[in-house]
């Protein structure tokens, strides 16, 4: 298929607009000024927006068309799911090079429908603009919750039990094992950890299955100590993780050999899982891990929250407790 | 202030969040996962997006921070007042340097949400990301409009008024004037022109003035003829614009002279006023020209809607009627 300086935008819109069904909900879809779109009575509307840029959010060489895009979507995704809302409905907002291929160009918003489709979601509506350099992918993506059931990151308190679905630092450790190793990390030894940082899921089946009992939510974005940091925050409160009920996750640690790094730091350190941190009440651990089992995630009791506020301590497997100091990623940092 | 680059992406958010309040109807504000948002009752939502690159929808030169903020705002306003709208929430995300000054960015903040309170919105959340190119900037804006009331591009019919806001043309006509003189342009003669291109506002409230009878509508933001291209293909109708009709308008006229050009060319070639064109029941005539008046805004009837779907023609000043070409602005057209 020809490049979008050929076809022009009007022309690519609308072969964009064709390859795409509109979601339910939607009265007014893309190719008027704006979508109209129903939200379900007592229910309140919950919007996030997230942009992935080439070269920093993802590496073309690394990730096809369609992988780009379903990785826009599960950024988004996991947002909404930190938030226990249902997702609904996409803006896309494209920044391409004139000389992309629309075909390419329809295979990534493939990747993106597909994904959200999974979760019942659609795209309702976008934007295209030529770009020179990097090219930049943009989605904001809108959900519902029942009126007063959302989750947010300030509602913990001490003595609730910390829980984290996953493996959390496989993503981070994909990312560093492909920069280290280059295509040999394209061997079967890796593959699990390639997989959580090219092609992560969103835990979205997981918050809708969850009953009462959460207190705090946050996805994993940047990373476990970061994102944690973030909650303990919002939520005025500290936590100690115990390193022992960690998932034992044998990838990791030979990463962390490969690396010639302490596997904990892979662990703990900048990487976007987008797994799902929760605080929940002490009372409802057990119904949270039998949901979480029927929803065939697993979710592991990692620690409990203190009254400390912003403090953040591990109690190693030999019995010491140290604190954590938490870095995330930082987009805008300079060279080490 | 420092740069992006020493102040680090978290601590710029707490900044520009800071710097801004949560608009009614604003259940969890930025920062937190994603916003929650109340719509009112027996109300749809509407949604749109709109992205500003630097160098390609706005020149630095010519635009402090503030106005580029600004121009973003009324580029998404002006979307949903052609839907009729009531904005009310928006997501800011932002494609910036690492060495930008985070004092600029906020003042970039504040020009966009001065623009969106003067119309009851504010923001809620956004998205902050690095980029080593041109910079960009991208809004998606969120409103609400009563079930069923909302205007679309498809419901005109033959027979039915064109009605068109202000003076289009204005701002591609400044933006020309600019191209040509350099700083010359910033004479005062030309000071309307310059504003119309680098100062627009959105006609927010012009649509929420207007009464029933308005069939279709459309905002201007390539161009009239472009745009009114696109609702009457989305109507399956035709256009007869009388040009004796046209709002008289000698600034347009002086800019024609002195770039060399038809000032028809300048009235209906590209050109991003955020007017509204709207089809209105012949009926409605009278009450709709009021209620402009009432809200301050020029509206004028330039045409009227014929049953030869998609032909566009101009009956000439001498009598004569000839069809036009529409050809709007596409970013992705290679140099002529």
């Amino acid at each position: 298929m020809p490049g979008l300086r050929d076809l022009g935008e009007v022309e690519t819109l609308r072969r964009l607009a064709a390859a795409r069904r509109a979601p339910p909900g939607t009265v007014v879809d893309a190719g008027d000024d704006a979508a109209v779109l129903r939200i379900r009575p007592d229910h309140e509307l919950v919007a996030t927006t997230d942009t992935q840029v080439e070269g920093r959010h993802f590496l073309p060489e690394w990730l096809d068309a369609v992988r780009i895009g379903a990785r826009l979507a599960t950024a988004n995704l996991s947002d909404l799911a930190a938030m226990r809302a249902t997702p609904r409905w996409a803006l896309v907002s494209l920044g391409v090079r004139p000389e992309h291929d629309v075909a390419a160009l329809i295979e990534l918003q493939r990747g993106l429908a597909v994904e959200l489709a999974r979760h019942g979601a659609g795209i309702v509506g976008g934007n295209l603009t030529a770009v020179e350099g990097a090219e930049w992918y943009g989605l904001t993506l809108l959900g519902e919750v029942a009126r007063g059931a959302a989750w947010t990151r300030h509602g913990a308190r001490p003595g609730d039990l910390l829980l984290v679905s996953g493996h959390p630092g496989r993503a981070g450790a994909g990312a560093r094992v492909a920069q280290r190793l280059g295509e040999s990390a394209r061997a079967p030894e890796w593959r699990a950890l390639l997989e959580a940082w090219l092609e992560p899921a969103a835990r979205a089946a997981l918050a809708l299955a969850l009953g009462e009992g959460v207190t705090a939510a946050i996805d994993l974005s940047d990373g476990l100590a970061g994102d944690l940091m973030r909650l303990l925050e919002a939520s005025g409160v500290g936590a100690l993780l115990d390193e022992a009920a960690f998932p034992a996750d044998p990838e990791l640690t030979r990463a962390a050999q490969a690396l010639g790094v302490d596997a904990r730091s892979l662990v703990l350190g900048p990487s976007d899982d987008y797994e799902l941190l929760l605080a929940i009440d002490p009372a409802a651990r057990e119904a949270t891990l039998a949901a979480a089992r029927g929803a065939g995630v697993s979710l592991t009791a990692i620690g409990t929250l203190t009254d400390v506020p912003g403090t953040l301590e591990l109690r190693e497997a030999g019995g010491g407790v140290r604190a954590i100091e938490a870095s995330g990623y930082d987009p805008f940092a300079g060279p080490a």
